[in-house]
């Protein structure tokens, strides 16, 4: 899911969205509801008639954004008070209020409001966010009330396998729809982010959805759907490709480097986005070196493309039986952090 | 024509070009010599091919530019020596120079070099700045080498009736396929530049195109139209756009307004444009509020698209022998420095 904030995903409009093979596109819950506020998307007709996106949406808790304002949140039983990063007003989160605020804007896919523990954290800290949260998706779950939306619990629990079980086995007693996996990617190793998504893929519902949470590089994704994940976000592909870190069949590619300067070939030989099939390297770099906003428009396309595609070709693959074979062949021509 | 300065116009892809209506865009000389440099873009394949922009490009010769250069030019009889405004870096702009910069670039359409003496400026200095530029023009046509690429003369002589006469008709001796008249909309009042082109308008040959560099408002078109005008050039729909201020049939939309919050109708109801079709006032205010790049794209796309369709309905306004009524209701509507 390409990562839309703002009710945008940064430089595109809905129709290249589309065009990069997106089915569905994420939301922040935080940001919307502080501008421009869900009751103004609510009058609008919902997210998808308030940015033209016809396709699925789903919006997050807000819990991550929350918690991440340290020294301007509280949290308690209840909820959270927390202060607006924009102009320090005060706000109030609970599990109700993040439902009355997912409701209004509407999006297909929605989450509970969970606690998103720091890393590294106690055992006993986990525990204990942990329990806030099982408690706030109870809650969440009695106040959501439309059945279009599929509300899906959030497994938290830290790098502790049992904290994970016990989180992973409560919400299913809960019978979600989907389930996300939130509190991964926040500092932990690869190794200990791997060791929870396989220990989960033994726990979670084969037919329901598994949704990873703020995932990550190209490997990463396909390691992790390796271990069972069907869903990922990540701003990586789109907030790179701004800054001109573009993503390739090979490589990451820095297209400001000089090496591009006269460079008539596209960003990737064998890619059909937008991009690649109507300009050159030397062209988006010139568009970098001036501060012309197309190349970030440019590379923003070719990496989300690139993305997708990937993800298309790991669902080909798990249906042709090759998903190893697949995997081990992207990870020797991509590598995890080569450069082209 | 819209301005697409260093290869591209600002925000927009060359399918949305295409897709707003454009039939010719505008390339400065100046910009694309500093970077990327034209031999890169020659190596490429001409401006054409380096931008993916597949119809006619038009150039200016860099004089207005390097001009506006104080303090860090020099003009002599050969030519002109500048400093970079990006690194100091020394230059030289002769004639033949810029004829070999322009012909590298590749635009179907270039330009003398000439010097836009600053306004207001005496009749002396006009005067004497009026042979440079008529000798520049002639060393230019000799240089000019290249026959697929039509190579226009530039008017100059101030708001001086008989200095505008000289340099017409020296220029005509020459015989250039297009008349282009600068050193208007640098200060002088409207009234002014009216009056020039209106008393050009009985000296430039009928047959070839006549055109207004930098201008200018949706009303100083026509007004300009209507004394003989065949092609304009300005940032203003672009630049504007990007700051909010976008170009309606009612008059100039100050996007970002509070009254434009909850108002879900399109920027203009009548307009067929992408933003038009797809997007909300409202949408478009909260991408401008959150300082999202889609808004600046959408506001551009409807600012180019009404200014094209207003050139085409002047067109076709001429040919129905009906311009002076046409000229008179789009006033009405618009008002010349008119807020919705």
């Amino acid at each position: 899911m390409p990562v839309g904030t703002r009710a945008t995903v940064k430089t595109l409009s809905p129709k290249e969205i589309e065009e990069v093979g997106s089915e569905i596109i994420l939301g922040n819950t935080y940001h919307l509801y502080l501008r421009p506020g869900h009751e103004l998307i609510q009058k609008a007709g919902g997210i998808h008639q308030f940015m033209g996106w016809k396709k699925p949406v789903l919006t997050d808790s807000g819990g991550f954004q929350v918690m991440s304002l340290k020294g301007l949140r509280k949290i308690t039983p209840e909820g959270v008070r927390f202060q607006s990063h924009i102009d320090g007003s005060y706000h109030f989160f609970s599990p109700e209020k993040v439902m009355e605020i997912q409701n209004a804007l509407g999006a297909d896919i929605i989450m509970s409001f969970d606690e998103c523990p720091p890393y590294p954290a106690t055992k006993k800290y986990v525990s204990e966010s942990l329990k806030l949260t099982l408690d706030w998706a109870k809650r969440g779950k009695i106040a959501h009330q439309n059945s279009k939306q599929a509300l899906f619990g959030i497994v938290q629990g830290g790098v502790f396998e049992d904290l994970r079980q016990e989180s992973a086995e409560r919400l299913m007693e809960m019978d979600f729809p989907g389930y996300s996996i939130g509190g991964l990617a926040v500092g932990e190793s690869k190794e200990n982010m791997l060791k929870i998504t396989k220990f989960l893929n033994k726990i979670l519902p084969k037919n329901k959805p598994r949704y990873l949470m703020g995932v990550g590089t190209p490997l990463d994704l396909l390691n992790n759907i390796e271990n069972g994940i069907d869903m990922f976000d990540c701003v990586m592909p789109t907030r790179n490709a701004r800054k001109g870190t573009i993503f390739t069949s090979k490589g990451k590619m820095i297209i400001k480097s000089a090496r591009y300067k006269e460079d008539i070939a596209p960003i990737d030989e064998d890619c059909k986005c937008y991009a690649c099939r109507n300009f050159s390297r030397a062209y988006i770099r010139h568009l970098f070196s001036v501060d012309e906003i197309l190349g970030m428009r440019l590379a923003t396309i070719h990496s989300l493309h690139f993305y997708l595609k990937l993800i298309k070709a790991a669902r080909k693959a798990i249906i042709e039986s090759n998903f190893k074979k697949f995997k081990n062949k992207v990870a020797l021509e991509i590598g995890s952090e080569k450069i082209v």
